[in-house]
This record gives C-alpha cells, structure tokens and sequence, in this order.
C-alpha cells in the first residue's frame, strides 16, 4: 500500500553509543540511556523529495542537507522510497537538531544524528522500512562523517542494548540478550584524534593467534551476555589487536584503564576509535566509583573533560512527542 | 584431605568430537553422541606412580605409556596428584582402550582416549581434579599426537554440547548453550592428510578484514546457540580464513558441501584439521538426507570412506560402568 503524506511531526531522543567494544571491534556497540540528542522531525506533502534543516543547536554544523549526516541519511531513506512506490506522493522533511553529544567525542554523535532522522521519517510514514533498511540508511550518513559506512554506532543506537554487526554484506545485525544490571561510564577527554590518525596505527594484517585470541574473547563476551554471567564478560572484555595501537593516542588511558578495574569495573576501553574511554560495570554504585577514578585521573591533567554514567538502554531511540 | 586409593575400575564411553567449527578456528568444539571409544581404567594402590596400558583394540597403537596419548595424560595428573598431596599413597592405573574412532580422521580420536583416561582415573580418585585441571591434563595427551596441546576437541569430550576456548592462557573453557534439535553428519574420507600439511597452508597473519568477518560470525553463531535461532547458526557458520586454505587438501569438499547445503544443512566445513567434513542440522531427517547426498559424492570415487549422524551430545563422556 503506497503511505498516504500528511503534515505531523516527532520528536525523538536519539542516544549516543559505544562502538568498537574492545574484543568486537567493528562489530560490537552498546547504547547510552541518559546521554544523547533530542531531535524534532517533520513531514509534509510536497512537490518534489524535499530535506530541509531548519535548526541546529549545540553546535557548529553545516544546514546543506547534503554536507550533514541527517541530510544524507534522509536521502538515501527517499531515494529507497521512490524505488519501492515509484508513483507516491513525493515529502519534504524538516529537521531540528539539538547536539548534546559532542562531535568527536567517539560516543556516536554522527550515528544518533542520522539514526534519529531515519527512525523519525519512518515513523512518520507509517513505519514502512525494516530495521535493517533504516540502519542502511543512517550508515549513509557514517559515510559522510568519517568516510566509511560503519554500523557499529547505528545498529545499537536503533536497536538498543548490545548488538552485533555480523555481516556488513549483506548487512546482518543481531539483537544480543543484555543483562539488566549493566552500566557504563564513559570520559570524554576533550583533545581531538583525527579519524586519519586513529585508521593511520591500525594493520591490515594481523597475527592469527592474536584473531584467535580476539574471537575467542568475543565469543566469551556473548555467551556471558546471554547467560548474565559477568565474570565471564569481564574476562572476555579484552582487545588485543586495536587497543595496543589505538590507546597510545589517548593521554592517561592505561591510568584511567587500571583504575576502573581497581575499581570493580568488569571492562575498560576505548569507546569507537576514541579519544572516549568507555568503562563496563556491574549496577550502578560500581559506574559512579569508576567515575570517581577516572575524574580524579583527568583532574590532574590540564585537558578538559566531560564524563557520563548511564545504565544500558535496551530500549535504544524513543519517541518523546508526536502529533 | 588425602585420597584414599583402593583397588576399583570404572568403564566409559569417550566420544567423538568436532573442532574448528568453521568461524570458531581453535576455539570451538561439539560433541558427538553414537561415535566413541570404550574404555576401561583400573586404579589400586602401589609402591609409585605407575601406568600400564593392558590392551588396545581396533587400532595399532603403543603400549609404552611415553608414546601414547593415554599415558601421557595419566602421566600429567599423576604428577599434579602428587604435588596436591605429596604424602598420598601412590597408585598404578591401567586402562583397555578399545578404539572405534579412527586415527587421523579428524574427529578427535587422540582426545576422546586422553580425555576418557583422565577422566576415568578422576573418578576413581574421588572427583579432586576439576573440569579445567582434566582438560590440561588431556592436552598433554594432543601435544604428544599433534606437537600442539590444543584444547578444542577435549574440552567438548569432557563437557558435552558446544564448547567455547576463550583462552589457553590462562585456560577458560566455556559450555556454551546447545538446543536440542541439532544433529551432525560426518564422513571420513580415508586418506591422509599430514597434520603437517595443514599446518603448512595456514598463514601467519591474515587480513584484519577477515579476521572481522570471522569474528562477527562466531559472535553470531554463539547468539543463535543461546537464541535458538537456527536460521541465524546458519549464516554464521562461515569459515573465511582457514577453510579456503585448507579444503584443497580434501577432495570434494566443494561437492559435498554444496550438497549438504542444498538438502538444508545449517552449515559445513571441515572437521578439526581433515580429512572429515561435518555438517550440523536441525533435526535427524535433514541430517540423514545430508548423509545421503555425502555418500553419493563419495561412493563415486576410489575413496573408502566411513560416514556417521549423530545427536549433539550435550553430557560429554559418559561412564557405561563400574565397580
């Protein structure tokens, strides 16, 4: 059935995430609860495929939907809706962005942007898009932001607790099983690591054993999901190939790492390429000492920071108003 | 408190096992349930540790317990026996070993007798060794037969279902979740290959790439254990780094693979290092009409070859008697 184009909007919170999970590089993200950008989305008959940014706070961003995540993530949504009813009543789509997350942060600020504006529209059009479609559409805009079109932000963001991308062609996304109990501390120091930089120290090649090691921790990561084993998740919670690179662009990281597991986290690492160092703990007094510790490190440096605690949100992008 | 040695024997059934489970290379391992060995283990009090093996059938193997994998098993646990209770009474084990699972098949044969044996003597002994210290000891017995104490065929012996190898160092063996419904094919084709061999194909480093898409599998694959959700094993039990090396070394893979596939198998790959192929499926039906179309590939060749279904089994070794 061709969805009928009335003029509504929606307005969602679109939550940051952590990707790159240490043992499931590129294919592991969890998302944040509490931390994220509200974003309002409207819709309305239109001559032609319209997109249109009309606000956007919080930060320093381009309004030509073609230069930003959202517009681009749109697009793709259009473009896959004029293939599927080549005969319906073309849109034009209006969008407010107010940044909380910020830009570089390595907390998924690219992927809620363009995850919240693909899950809007969809909504708007009477959810006509799968999950997978609409997370193809927001990897659009991960194009754009760091010129490679990774899911590991969008599929939790979109989907909500741990999720595992186990294919990217074709593009297979996996819900995994996550514990109640789950919260996450994440610092944001705020220094800039250059996309190019963080990509330059990774290998194209990797020893076997090391892959070997590094699934088999993935694998034991997963099992300790489902059965809510968190010993066994802290153990797993280990990343042989890119951390070793990686966090040697990070001030204080192996600090900061040390700390929370003396604290009683079950993990520490990077969150997505960084500079962000994520923490995984069990119940929230265990993330807020973690947050303690970490604060604590950073203060003592001359490098600002912002730092958050949030349970793990299962539930992942929510609807907070719609008429 | 110290064991007390008394002159007993317990008989068990040690059974087959498949390793390298496609996208768990070295890490992942099943159980088979109708294809093992039975065994036979004596222990009574002596004047020192000693180990005699009194008779093996099926298979020409060594007495002298240096040069067999059982010996050399038995051999590890004494020793770590005598460092637990250095004034314990010594004993002498012996052990019937009455092979069924061809040597060199690639479905476990040295692990289901170096496993059975420890296991055996464990029970005699009280229970004081745990599932961990077992396996270390079993893989004594893989480094006599293999130059390399691997641990993805033991640790399925011993535990029974899918098992996962998280780490070797330290070693943490994981029964991993088994829905009842799943059901194996294996057929052995009788030719040699040398471990040599494949070994000698394997690549030291591999693309990072790869290594991400073999690591999104095993992830996928351990979710649809837990999940049950069959169609999901299926398109994770994908082998993208040793498979495409090492199946040149096995005539027909390619055939029977593809015909195990078409009869609606979840998945095929190589079995542990060849020359076996296995293929898992939901439900004996399907399994049997894999079985079929193997044998058909293979009945057409000069290649003798043997061929067995069989139920996941989700207990491991199992004791048929004692007294």
């Amino acid at each position: 059935m061709i969805p009928t184009i009335t003029k509504q909007h929606i307005s969602v919170f679109a939550p940051a995430t952590v990707a790159n999970l240490s043992c499931g590089f590129d294919v592991l993200g969890t998302c944040l609860d509490n931390v994220g950008d509200p974003m309002r989305i409207d819709i309305e008959p239109c001559q032609n495929f319209e997109i249109e940014i009309s606000k956007i706070t919080g930060a320093n961003l381009p309004y030509e939907p073609e230069k930003n995540v959202v517009g681009v993530a749109i697009k793709a949504l259009q473009e896959s809706y004029q293939k599927k009813y080549p005969n319906a009543q073309p849109f034009k789509a209006t969008v407010e962005i107010h940044k909380k997350i910020k830009a570089g942060s390595g907390i998924g600020s690219s992927a809620a942007s363009s995850t919240g504006a693909v899950y809007g529209v969809n909504k708007l059009l009477g959810d006509i898009f799968d999950k997978v479609e609409l997370i193809s559409f927001a990897m659009e805009g991960e194009r754009l932001a760091s010129g490679n079109a990774h899911a590991d932000n969008v599929a939790p963001a979109l989907l909500g607790g741990f999720s595992l991308v186990r294919s990217y062609t074709p593009l297979d996304v996996i819900k995994l099983h996550t514990p109640k109990d789950l919260y996450i501390t994440v610092i944001h120091p705020q220094i800039e690591v250059k996309t190019a930089d963080s990509r330059a120290v990774l290998k194209q090649k990797v020893n076997l054993k090391n892959a070997i090691h590094q699934w088999g921790n993935l694998g034991g990561f997963i099992a300790g999901l489902y059965s809510e084993d968190y010993k066994l998740m802290s153990r797993s919670l280990q990343d042989v190939i890119v951390e070793p690179l990686r966090s040697i662009l990070i001030p204080k990281f192996q600090e900061v790492k040390q700390a929370s597991l003396d604290k009683g986290a079950l993990g520490c690492g990077i969150s997505g390429s960084g500079p962000s160092i994520y923490a995984l703990s069990k119940g929230i007094e265990t993330a807020q000492s973690v947050q303690k510790a970490m604060e604590n490190i950073y203060s003592k440096t001359q490098i600002p920071f912002d730092i958050h605690v949030s349970k793990i949100n299962t539930e992942g992008i929510k609807i907070t108003e719609r008429s």
